[in-house]
């Protein structure tokens, strides 16, 4: 029978809930011998009947797993995460920094009742390991993958190639030909997108993609400033570099400054990010803003969906990059 | 009677500890009735004792509160504690960005029973609040508190006044009086003792500080650069100005440069915190390193000695800073 349930129950409404006056209810309680057994049962089950109910069960926790230092690109997507999934009512339990990158955090995941699913960003593991979670039968999410992920893994990533194509296109317009790249891994999904579309707006301009003006590292401000100092002792230098990111560029822009190259008078200098240190630099940097809060967003959309049961028909979703010229790229210096 | 537990236990090691042959158990288990009840009870007690004890309970998580977008200071600060955790095997839930601001983050915090403590990071609630959580009975540990804390409540700070003491001592030993700071707001605790430090250098040296060259806003770029303007635009302009962090002084170098003030020829210039930006400014920024990873670990030391019933004597803690000379630093110009 249903019917309302106080927080506290009171010795009072359970005497009313058994048909049997308080005192005896006192006597149960307190595990007097002097009430029969029947009367006790009628208690018991009274007292039953009025528990209150348990809360409400908060829906399972997702993991984040961001096996990097959380500044930037990655803070910014696990914020938006964050705020996405509080709106849902659901935990956020997080692995970040070096220990999330032990490889027993995957293969532990299914055996954690309190986890519910998982958004991973830009996992280091093998497409097998990632196969092998999807097998088990545990929900989750990659965001901005490492690799072509198989068909049956969501993932959500920034429109890569289009974004390097309208920054390579921002360039030939300006009348650049000898554009640069210093790009990140060769195998990074991201890096062979962007080169993609690098390569097909050089065409555009009628120019093919010269590999001695490409570059590729992990996209560090050392390794952008080492990789410049290469390209611009080239005999024929470059008139533009391309970074893979704001901090490579914040490199080159350093190299330069040790050569004596104004920028952008004797070299253009492009970022890709859009990060908070495009716009400390001297001069501000030209790049393209990747839209990391909705990447986050969109990532807890699709995992949720999934939770709650609906049917999630795109599972590889790219989204729009936009071009953000600033002061660091002009027109080709004429020599 | 303790015995080494096999993960997966097989009919035969059944039947070796019940002393019955493997079809005994066999039929045992598949429930034929040919078993007399007494064997039965001897299989089942043997399967009982050979059972996979369950894994070991994991220790309660904790709560993580940075109600900002994790980027330079709150990310590294953010990832030392996941990381410091994961040594512990204590799970971290994320609160993080807006929604972490929300009022009833922390009043929940003691009623729930899968969080055993937390971390919170520059909290933005009044101290009352924090009084209430620690009045009930719940642990944790505020990690660059903003204003002053009771006694009873842990807290690790960088140590913010000798920290300034430290940069403005730099300065005036370069020649400068004419030092402007552009502080945080003026109710924070960390502003506040930055302060202090200032005063206490420039006394030093034989100087009062003016309230003409104090300014108090938040400490963004933008901020920064409005009152650099400012204070760059006094008949008697400062030779030097020290930003509450590296945010500021990149908005500082940005009003130098617009008016054609030569960083540190003509103007020296300082922030606070060693982030990514103070490496990625031209000329690269003269500096406070704050101790933000070491921060993270010992929140979490406080917090786990706490949980694990040890005593803590120590509840305020400190952590020393280190000024990084840079090239953004010169001798006062000679005019």
């Amino acid at each position: 029978m249903a019917r309302p349930r106080a927080k506290h129950v009171t010795v009072r409404a359970i005497a009313a809930e058994a048909g049997v006056s308080i005192a005896t209810v006192s006597r149960v309680i307190n595990g007097h011998a002097t009430v029969s057994p029947q009367t006790q049962e009628l208690v018991r089950r009274a007292m039953d009947r009025l528990k209150p109910a348990p809360p409400a069960a908060r829906p399972g926790a997702v993991y984040v797993r961001c096996p990097y230092v959380l500044t930037d690109y990655f803070g910014v997507i696990v914020t938006s995460i964050a705020d996405t999934l509080a709106l849902h009512g659901r935990d956020l339990v997080l692995g970040a920094g070096e220990s999330a990158q032990s490889a027993h955090v995957l293969t532990s995941l299914p055996h954690n009742p309190a986890i519910a699913g998982a958004v991973l960003i830009l996992p280091p593991e093998p497409d097998q390991e990632l196969q092998d979670l999807r097998a088990a039968g545990f929900p989750f999410v990659v965001v901005d993958p490492r690799t072509e992920l198989p068909g049956e893994i969501a993932s959500v990533s920034a429109a890569n190639a289009a974004g390097a194509r309208s920054v390579t296109a921002h360039l030939t317009a300006l009348g650049h030909r000898r554009i640069g790249v210093i790009g990140g891994p060769g195998n990074w999904l991201a890096g062979k997108a962007r080169l993609l579309g690098h390569t097909s707006a050089m065409a555009e301009a009628g120019s093919l993609t010269t590999s001695d003006l490409l570059r590729s590292a992990e996209p560090t401000t050392e390794n952008g400033y080492r990789a410049a100092r290469e390209l611009l002792s080239l005999a024929d230098r470059p008139t533009a570099l391309i970074g893979f990111n704001d901090k490579v560029a914040v490199g080159i822009l350093r190299a330069a400054h040790e050569l004596g190259l104004r920028v952008p008078q004797d070299l253009s200098v492009a970022g890709f990010d859009d990060s908070d240190l495009s716009r400390s630099t001297q001069p501000r940097l030209t790049t393209v803003r990747q839209p990391l809060e909705e990447m986050g967003r969109i990532a807890v959309s699709l995992l949720t969906r999934h939770l709650d049961g609906h049917t999630v028909d795109t599972l590889h979703i790219e989204l729009a990059t936009q071009l953000v010229v600033r002061e660091s790229t002009g027109p080709v210096p004429t020599r």
